[in-house]
């Protein structure tokens, strides 16, 4: 049960952002450049990058929408499982799994981030822009899974929803809710 | 030095927002509605609750910058040295000290939070919309926290800098720079 009452019929986020919309305007458009205008990182790529995050957070409602968001783009749930499992061994490009070791760094804590980690993901071709936004997709999500599970938000387990969301999510990115109080796209 | 070729002039996360205005508009926008917009919490206690999580988490440059906007709103630094030190001991409300407790669950983790540390907050009159923001506002910083030092940002050892830094940030809010890039006001 939600700490505060939340809308019972919203899962995750979407209760909290129709609780307190001010908030949710700069949190949805947040997301909406981080994760899906356009990029030399691919909306796939960086929907990796936010569900990995939020696996290591431990934070059901995030790592699985953005997982299924990671999945549509990409076309493979698979790799998305084996992202979350073990990323060096994921069928992925070297330079997102480097890009993922700092992600995973920044998960740790800013300060965590080395130098060494830096450099290797720039040897693997990464711009400025894309350590920059892996930085924030990393940091954004931690805060982001801190919020969904902070606040105690309806987590339901239910694939086909998540599934449904997160085809919702690939296409229209995150200025829209996903799922309407009453239920239906 | 920075990960990243930061704009040399600018500290913290000016230079991050200077580098990526595209993520910086809603960074800005979630600050000034957190800690700056109308609230039944005043700007003060707000600002302490950021200070609070972002000496937890350890970043010089927001602990410092939003200890001074809060130095500022309260019109005392002595509170704000004794909210990092013991915010059980600080000479402030109740009910800031029951937030306080659940920002620094927040801190340590979305899942952290507890059930009786939010009662304990209602107890002392918080409302819904209070202990939202204060989970918000927690999870916000361990994301700027992460962002300014996961970039490596220059943190300037500054007294007199941060001093007028608060000051700008307790009159005008976040969504105008406080440092233009020629350093004046």
């Amino acid at each position: 049960m939600p700490h505060i009452p939340l809308p019972a019929e919203l899962p995750g986020i979407s209760s909290a952002f129709a609780f307190r919309p001010e908030t949710a305007k700069p949190l949805r458009e947040l997301a909406h450049v981080l994760l899906h205008e356009p990029n030399s990182l691919s909306p796939g790529e960086r929907e990796l990058i936010a569900t990995f995050v939020s696996s290591r957070n431990e934070c059901y409602f995030c790592q699985t929408s953005h997982g299924a968001a990671a999945a549509c783009h990409l076309g493979s749930s698979e790799t998305v499982r084996q992202v979350h499992t073990d990323f060096t061994q994921a069928p992925i490009s070297e330079k997102l799994k480097r890009l993922l070791a700092i992600a995973g760094q920044v998960q740790q804590g800013g300060k965590k981030v080395t130098r060494e980690a830096v450099d290797a993901a720039r040897e693997q071709g990464a711009t400025d822009v894309e350590i920059h936004d892996t930085v924030l997709i990393a940091a954004a999500f931690c805060m982001y899974n801190r919020y969904v599970d902070g606040l105690a938000t309806w987590q339901p387990r239910d694939e086909a929803m998540y599934a449904q969301m997160g085809e919702h999510l690939a296409r229209e990115g995150y200025t829209t809710p996903s799922i309407r109080p009453d239920g239906k796209k």
